[in-house]
């Protein structure tokens, strides 16, 4: 089967409904920017990379019914569009990247009829589409050669398919070692408290053919000791300029258990993941979400008491000294990476 | 509201209903030995201590009705009762020491009529009852010493009152820095597959009018990090002559967390859950549960794809390296645990 989490088709953005997984794949036909920054906010897409494509979309949407025809007046409707997208969810860098990719389009062609600059918001958010599919497929490429024939790959949340528009980050490079002929095992740790490991990484690779294994968070610790898994890898919502990486709330606990017990973990994330305006992790704002995603699992029966006080932050940031190596669309970044990610993405 | 896990009540082993909570408090009266075996196998009565109370009365229960007077066929049926109960759950020590005490108690009056026998066999599981609400408080006054005013105590799983006859080990050193007036803050891992965090001890916490949040596994090395947890304390299903420490999946992973961010890590344990026969936490055998617990959360709805692979350990071991101290009813003992385990329980 193929997959394709985000498209443009009709005047419209069509994503899969990710809350609807594994039960049902339902397509979800979105025609304004606020039903897309709903579908953003709980997660109907998600995914740092899907992100991206979604707001610089979004961005078209909020923009394309504005009836004048001079620029201040788009370039102030386009601000409160952005700002407004912006707001949906704070820690993914994708997400600002798109919207900035969308909005330096319409600045550069300014002179342009508004018409015209409509149109090429559109086509940005098609291109960025289609850079994303090229860049999961590199990304792939280099961190396949990391994997061997047998490697046993453990990961967590969901880097694949329906992170991206249609190969995936973490699992773009198990795809990619596949493909190579390699047999590989996943263990998918099932990422409470949304579940996207079990729900969304379980399913594609299972959809994939893929040896997939689904575990509770908790039994992380016990396949590395009894030497079942080789290597880590994850996504990335956000990398800072020193490595350290935000990434779904369990992240930094698997990095831990791999120092431990000296398995390889590894980040696979695109260059638009990347943000070097920010020094280190500390200045990452890590999403808090609603306790009743803990509580009430996917929304039914509770299973805490009446009441009970939860704190459900959806991210943490993984220290860089914990990352053995970031797998990018550039190539294999290593420590050091101030210099490394520096000399990558600046060319310095 | 007092909590009493298992009693002794009208010629019936009185448990309260685990899987019922904290929907409903539901008490069970169980007259038949094979619907023990069944409770502790389906977890209605589970946390090693109270599987110790339980494995005892389960013995009574099914050599009550024995009507021979003569010691052979007596020692045979006990044989047979005793070998049955072992077989519900492979890990906790307590539950085969329960059973041990029982059969000793048999074999040392054999020169008794059976009827005596039996009666002392009854006796006994009192006792173990007795001594575990003694034991627990004994734990509770040595582990209140290493928690201080505003503490913050991370703990995982259920080693309080529902897992001890009505006072607890991990949960036992909460309560009693708590009747010293400590102010105490404890976070609840929800303890995933079976959910005994969030469902069992954020209840009992809550019930005895303690400050409890509880949150997903994965959140525990962001709570770290923050430093909003000062020491996590674990109960023990059980612990090697080296302090190896077997106990619900998860805790190796906690105890890795508090070795990288030097946070102490105790385990809580009466001296029934040592097994120094076995030198190290390899010889313990790690009970393998059904896919459906991860799979189906409490037994509703999949949370994954239709044939998903699953592996549900229900328990982890714990290296002594990464123990701290283990809070124990003789006191607390430190590394070199090999000597001070010896010295404490062997008195030598």
């Amino acid at each position: 089967m193929n997959i394709r989490t985000i498209d443009w088709k009709n005047d419209k953005v069509r994503i899969i409904d990710q809350t609807k997984l594994p039960q049902r794949l339902v397509y979800l036909n979105i025609g304004r920017v606020e039903d897309l920054w709903q579908a953003i906010k709980t997660m109907q897409v998600r995914g740092a990379p899907a992100l991206g494509a979604a707001a610089a979309l979004g961005v078209y949407l909020g923009i394309k019914d504005y009836s004048g025809a001079d620029w201040l007046g788009f370039s102030r409707k386009l601000k409160v569009v952005a700002k407004h997208i912006a707001s949906s969810r704070p820690t993914a860098r994708n997400l600002f990247w798109g919207i900035e990719m969308a909005c330096a389009v319409a600045l550069k062609n300014k002179k342009q009829p508004v018409s015209r600059i409509k149109q090429l918001i559109l086509d940005e958010g098609k291109k960025i589409m289609q850079e994303d599919s090229f860049s999961c497929r590199k990304i792939g490429y280099y961190g396949a050669k990391l994997l061997k024939h047998n490697s046993n790959v453990l990961t967590i949340c969901n880097a694949g398919i329906l992170a991206t528009i249609d190969y995936g980050t973490a699992l773009g490079v198990v795809y990619s070692a596949c493909s190579q002929g390699k047999k590989i095992k996943v263990f998918s740790c099932e990422t409470r408290p949304l579940l996207q490991g079990s729900r969304l990484s379980t399913w594609e690779l299972h959809n994939k053919g893929v040896d997939v294994t689904m575990i509770a968070d908790n039994t992380a610790a016990l396949l590395m000791i009894q030497g079942k898994v080789d290597l880590v890898i994850a996504g990335a919502d956000r990398i800072a300029a020193n490595g350290d990486t935000a990434n779904k709330i369990g992240t930094m606990n698997l990095a831990i258990l791999c120092k431990y017990h000296k398995i390889p973990f590894y980040i696979a994330a695109p260059g638009s993941t990347f943000d070097l305006r920010i020094k280190t992790g500390k200045a990452i704002k890590i999403e808090m979400r609603k306790a009743q995603e803990v509580v009430r699992i996917l929304f039914k029966k509770s299973i805490a008491p009446v009441g009970a006080k939860v704190i459900n932050p959806a991210f943490d940031v993984t220290a860089h000294e914990l990352i053995s190596a970031i797998i990018t669309d550039k190539g294999i970044i290593r420590p050091p990476y101030v210099k490394n990610i520096s000399r990558v993405f600046k060319g310095e």
